[in-house]
């Protein structure tokens, strides 16, 4: 029986032939050597009044994505956008992507070609030029190595560094979607699972698979100096807070009550045994901004938020660093945030998060 | 029995310990955030004139690196040593890395230090910042994802795209010392090992496991506009000939007899069932500097290259595309260039690099 091109895998292929294919899925978001793919550096001009902002990323098979929950398009856009976020929290606009993918010589080719039609298609919205990118084997899982690189004006970036006592906080959008997402995904026979509508399911997975990078409301932030200090939920309020506040030697106090859910997580949260401080605490990879502001911006900030329709919610007040960091919780009761970050060495088992 | 230090896992320290420690490494060659580790992207600020490089590479145990042959600090050294390389090739300056490293849970913590010593070592030696890191969890296997940023006078960039027909072509050092080096990692108990004087031994895998990028030569040709195209020698003399020639849209002309080979190498070859063709075309991870020259250029290059003290040697000529890539063999017969490069994904079993 003939193979048919779905079963065609990457070592039917070839190196060389593979990047025609990748170049060709590409097209559309590539840029002409030198300044794209086929040098051993691509080459970028610098424009004056602005720095260049780089991050970079590396995501693994089995810890940060598993093919059992997302199809490889959706996990090649999950992995633009994470690094997207990146940019999104230093108030940056995304420019250049450079892409490293390893796969297992048995991979089928269509398996490949899907991931890179995910990366592609958040390139396009973000008019995102990918400039650099190689493929090549890896003995058992896939693995991908996303590197970003963005501009801001001089001087503007976002940091974590600048939250000042007295600043109060804000988050973009509702918390815990994604978290909630991921749990579905992982328990799709489960008893909850099966009693909540099909439409609130289908939400939450998709905020899951399909973060949106908070990156216009970053450059607002950043160009009008709203913000005093930013940083993206990518480990969950509790981890993230916590970096914000160690990078600005200050603590901060937080409500509960405050938090915003949506209701599909709310009515998640009512099925499920999860409670909503963990969902909204410890479950990450939202990609909403948290972000600090003086209490002198707060007109201009809503203001700005109302004209161009942004969910922007005040979760609490930046303290002095001695204060720690606490919550009040929904019965008045006051105690120490949680440490519930994810930590990739300490969790008991591999833990999949796409 | 208490743990040693040197027992102590990644497990045991967690993420957040583990980035102090990396820190502490990086301490010398890091810069404070947000120019550097810490922040969700690392901020540059551009040069007027002067344009930026960007390159990355993801490397994987047991394809591109084994601890079988290489201690941990050898192959923290050489990813970054091979990242630099591009550089190299492009005649820019490295300035910034950025590095992400997974390992398994139950990674010693010693192999995690080790690694970094390695790249410290290497950034040290050609001053550059590491302004990123992160890591991470893997499941099985680790692996280093590194960019690297450069600079270079705009429009000074040397590119593979630039060789005309007549140009003459050039290696610089010898081709064939790591091949031969990773040989003799590979079968140290073989007949031939025994054989070589332990100094041969000792030269060739130094060569394989401590490559040194030719960046200042690269910038030399770069600012003098003496080379009209380059490429880096990684994948093997015919590969990177071939890229740079389809790159050009030109074909190629070498001799075999003037391909530079170090009288290490050519008593590995009489020892070893390798032929010097193999060796020479084929073997890859040299990391010296293949470029072309235009003939009115010869003589600035040979004073150049005299008064500084580099090895160059002219190993054939740039001819037009039609006639294809062509090699001379030592008994004047002339053949096409065999296709004996690397591929990734059509090797039989995965091959090990490093």
């Amino acid at each position: 029986m003939p193979r048919t091109p779905l079963r065609r895998t990457v070592s039917d292929l070839g190196e060389f032939t593979l990047l025609n294919t990748v170049q060709q899925i590409l097209a559309d978001c590539n840029a002409p050597s030198p300044h794209g793919i086929g040098d051993d550096a691509a080459i970028l001009q610098p424009s004056s009044g602005h720095e260049w902002l780089v991050s970079k990323d590396l995501l693994l098979e089995g810890i940060h994505f598993d093919s059992q929950y997302a199809t490889y398009r959706e996990i090649g856009y999950k992995a633009a956008a994470v690094n997207i976020s990146d940019m999104a929290a230093m108030g940056g606009t995304p420019q250049y992507l450079l892409i490293g993918l390893a796969v297992p010589p048995s991979t089928p080719l269509a398996h490949v070609r899907a991931l890179y039609r995910g990366l592609r298609d958040i390139c396009r919205t973000f008019r995102i030029t990918v400039i650099g990118g190689d493929t090549c084997a890896s003995r058992t899982d896939v693995c991908i190595s996303i590197t970003i690189i963005g501009t801001v004006k001089a001087g503007h970036a976002l940091c974590r560094n600048g939250a000042q006592v007295g600043d109060h906080i804000y988050v973009t959008g509702t918390l815990g979607d994604s978290g909630a997402g991921l749990r579905l995904l992982q328990d799709r026979t489960s008893r909850y699972t099966g009693q909540l509508p099909k439409s609130v399911v289908r939400f939450l997975i998709q905020r899951h698979l399909h973060p949106t990078p908070q990156v216009h409301l970053g450059q607002i932030l950043a160009k009008r100096r709203l913000a005093t200090a930013a940083i993206d939920l990518s480990d969950g309020l509790s981890g993230d807070l916590r970096h914000l506040c160690q990078a600005s030697h200050v603590g901060a106090d937080i409500e509960m009550s405050n938090i915003p859910i949506s209701s599909q997580c709310a009515a998640y949260i009512s099925y499920s045994h999860d409670s909503r401080m963990k969902i909204s605490l410890a479950s990450g990879e939202d990609y909403q901004l948290l972000f600090t502001v003086s209490p002198n911006n707060q007109q201009r900030l809503k203001h700005m938020a109302t004209r161009l329709g942004y969910m922007i919610t005040r979760i609490g007040t930046i303290q002095p660093s001695k204060q720690g960091l606490h919550i009040q919780l929904a019965d008045g009761a006051r105690q120490a945030l949680p440490q519930q970050s994810y930590d990739h060495f300490r969790s008991s088992s591999v833990q999949a998060r796409l």
